[in-house]
């Protein structure tokens, strides 16, 4: 089983920013990645007009378009997948998952905050929540990280999911 | 094993338009199909700034963006798959794969061609050509079909490929 971390927190709060930072600093100490976005209200991907496009246009249910260094897919699919059906799916030979936008899941959680929210954190321990990553210490039993301290984040995964 | 087509021809004989429309034409008669595309050049998906884009740019090896209805994956690989292994990673579920822009290969083929191309035809029999698709009759011991007869086109793969 691949180890999943999943970065939670309020709109706005910064967690792609946080995941971007935790991806270039993992991939720096030599680990494979790979991230899952969920978007509720779906996503547009590809750009009208071109080939693959028009492929789903005309009611293909899967596009691949391949290179030599890379692949992309679309595929329609019947139900909403959870991480771990996703990461069964499409994810292999990586070190760790991060996941964002997946609102209840059983996963270890990170969760990102900002003061100027002025907003409770919406997981608590029982949620399997590692640790908090905010503008300000937050007390909620769990270590909690500067919002920019992303080597400390980053030491933190790597004990706990890493090893 | 899921059959594979593969649709081969010069550039700009108008390979993509025979697929747009031979989709629309399988889905019509209740098929479920993927198409798989080949750049050598490697391609464009996804927008800049978009979260997913960060991600990979980041350094992420496979970004997969989900939603209720589908999943879009974009993965780094290690060389350059042929369709048999594209097939094998990222389709299921689907009765035929409609595949183009891959040079040689041993798939079932139709060629498009037009005439004002004024060039041979890339593939012979031996290459396990099964008709041609052009605006004029064309003599290659294979059926030739104009390339508006969709309807012939998928009378021809429904009866060789999908019974």
């Amino acid at each position: 089983m691949i180890p999943i971390l999943s970065v939670v927190g309020r709109s706005n709060a910064g967690k792609t920013t946080l995941i971007v930072k935790m991806i270039a600093e993992l991939v720096r100490r030599g680990y494979r990645v790979a991230t899952i976005k969920h978007n509720r209200h779906g996503f547009e991907i590809d750009h009208e007009g071109k080939d693959s496009w028009r492929h789903k246009q005309a009611g293909a249910r899967i596009t691949v378009i391949a290179s030599p260094h890379q692949v992309a897919v679309v595929e329609d699919i019947e139900k909403d997948y959870d991480i771990a059906e996703l990461v069964n799916r499409y994810i292999r030979n990586v070190d760790l998952v991060l996941s964002e936008g997946f609102k209840k899941n059983p996963h270890p959680k990170i969760e990102v905050n900002r003061s100027e929210m002025k907003q409770d954190l919406l997981s608590t321990k029982e949620d399997n929540l590692l640790a908090i990553a905010s503008d300000s210490p937050l007390e909620a039993g769990v270590p909690s990280f500067d919002i920019n301290d992303t080597v400390g984040l980053v030491d933190l995964i790597e004990g706990q999911l890493l090893r």
